[in-house]
């Protein structure tokens, strides 16, 4: 605050602290407004997306157990904006009594994708062929399992594409293999899927679970540039089996708060890609076209509050990312945009504009699936707009 | 923020600078974070409600013109969350080259009840028998023409009832027009009312305007209660009179932002009872069951951005006012309400309980108006026992 320090809390609601300073925490705050719910931000930057809009911000490296120790005070509960704070940390700040979640034994298995798909096989969740590689020779075994091309993956750090590469050969491979930085790696088939899918579930402390219904996502380089939610023209019983598949995923992971899956849809079945415990790109659709959005759901869970209906409330929903182009400046294009469709749902990220950079996303609900091509057309070039693509 | 000073805005979003502290600032920040836009807030505590929510606020009285100066400095344009500004300060700030929205020569006109009743007579809009009054003589002649019990009402400073008083005969007329705080009175007639409405607009510096579907209110003591939207069986026709009326008096007065016209139904058509030239209690529903909640619109129109689409994205939506009762933590109650409710929107001001203050509210949308009884069953349970009247 600019006048005043910051005021004792007048009511009894509690503080949820929140670690790391992205758009997933800026996105929290609305719901947290709404619930009465006071949110304790731990960011990098006072200029950080969710520390714009968030009055108690603490700047600090989530990296450092002191600060981590400090920030926890008078939270009731810590959660995650990333997952990128040390297992062993939150390890330590459990022991101290402070209620993580979703915890490290599960939050684990979203940072370590080695474990993850360990665990996962044990589960005999459907999965593609892969296996823990250390060396061009281990590489070059696997690639009689999975022919090449295949993909590689760092099991720690990477997100939107970073920490994943599609090898030709045994030298490509090589390459890979020698930055020394990477803890360790993983070998995967490339799958032949049809499209991309993700289940995104919540789940309390107390074991309550729900489903959001399917979505179809668009992926460019790894990074998600569109949902469609629901997935159209997705059977029934294939949505099902994808949100059962989540389901027994975060109940066997004993994941709180909610969790994406992102599947491979494939003639024969889905396949599980990713795990994500935190809100998702996958998921920003329901802010404007669910009962009940995955940031509320996921306050709600990590508080173990009874969660809430995660039905669409609009038959179709589109959502596209606002990725930086070459305008510099987003807020001229409102104009426009605005101008040209009243409809859309406009989310801005208060983030510098850079090339590739998740700076926004645009939504549009429609009445029924066969709205889909409008919807994409009016998105997209609401999106194509601000990114300076396009000029009318 | 509690470690760092607030940082300069990272992009090119506006500032808007919102006077006053209470749940409709707050409300504002939801659709502000979405928005991009950045709200500074001038509230007179840091414990008030939109202080908890909103990082940039500065502590301070919003009658002191150097305040409101220093506030200004840096925004791209000032609004309210209360109508309790002097007109004169607003001069003053217009003077400064501050643009502040809605201005005071329309904002007069919902400070001043007096003001309001002589302009609307002028524009011929539909109005119950009025007359100014500063002594009994006065109302016992008004009573001619309106008999007792009539309506006394201070021609500044009311709401929520406050500054309304019905007068059964000259020796009640007498006491109140005693209170010598008050700078004026009117008279008016007691309307027999069937029922009351509500019609909202908003409205840009450029002109473009939108309505809102009509909406339902339930008052008791001059406090509403419970919102319809829309109204039930109210006929198109008259729907369409009373929105083209808001739009006209938005028009007449220049009011930039969006606006709440108070009707009351009779047999014989609408008549205004009060305008509110900031968002309104009877659209709170729109957050939940809107495409463009008021909130959003309010900022939209202030920022002179193309306003979104005011129409209904639910068939039906019940909001039921959360006034203070028997309990004074809320928060627990959140167990029961949620549980049995999944699909109930809360919204928490964040503001301590007192007896009959207005510290929340609960939404339920619905898929058409034979859901009525339903939705007010639902919603009307969850705010008993938020209030402490039911405890199952």
């Amino acid at each position: 605050m600019t006048d005043a320090t910051l005021a004792a809390a007048p009511t009894d609601f509690p503080v949820v602290g929140v670690v790391g300073g992205g758009q997933l925490a800026r996105m929290m705050q609305q719901p947290a407004v709404a619930l009465g719910v006071r949110l304790r931000l731990l960011a990098d930057s006072p200029s950080d997306s969710a520390a714009q809009v968030i009055p108690d911000t603490v700047i600090g490296d989530h990296r450092d157990l002191d600060t981590l120790r400090r920030f926890a005070r008078g939270c009731a509960v810590i959660t995650f904006d990333h997952e990128h704070v040390p297992t062993d940390h939150l390890h330590a700040l459990a022991a101290d009594g402070v209620p993580v979640r979703p915890g490290p034994q599960a939050l684990v298995f979203a940072q370590d994708k080695g474990l993850m798909r360990e665990r996962l096989a044990q589960m005999q969740a459907p999965l593609p062929l892969w296996r823990r590689v250390s060396s061009t020779a281990d590489v070059g075994s696997f690639a009689q399992l999975a022919p090449f091309p295949l993909v590689l993956k760092a099991t720690r750090g990477g997100y939107d594409g970073k920490g994943v590469w599609v090898v030709n050969n045994e030298h490509e491979a090589a390459e890979v293999l020698s930055h020394d930085q990477v803890p360790g790696f993983i070998a995967e088939e490339l799958v032949a899927y049809t499209r991309e899918l993700s289940a995104m579930v919540a789940r309390s402390p107390s074991g309550q679970a729900v489903a959001y219904p399917i979505v179809e996502t668009v992926q460019r380089d790894g990074i998600c540039h569109e949902v469609y939610a629901p997935a159209p023209g997705l059977e029934d019983a294939h949505a099902v089996a994808a949100q059962e598949a989540a389901l027994r995923i975060a109940g066997e992971l004993d994941v709180v708060g909610v969790m994406a899956v992102e599947l491979f849809d494939t003639p024969d079945g889905v396949l599980v890609n990713e795990l994500a415990m935190r809100p998702h790109n996958s998921g920003h659709w329901g802010i404007d076209g669910a009962v009940t959005s995955q940031f509320e759901n996921h306050l709600r869970a990590v508080l173990d509050l009874p969660l809430g209906d995660p039905s669409a409330s609009a038959p179709l929903t589109v959502m596209v990312n606002l990725l930086g182009g070459d305008l510099s400046e987003l807020y001229p294009a409102y104009l426009h945009c605005m101008a040209r469709d009243p409809a859309l749902k406009f989310h801005m990220y208060g983030k510098v504009v850079k090339p590739g950079r998740k700076v926004g996303h645009v939504t549009a609900t429609g009445t029924g699936p066969n709205e889909l091509s409008d919807l994409l057309e009016r998105t997209r070039h609401a999106v194509a707009y601000l990114r300076g693509d396009i000029d009318e």
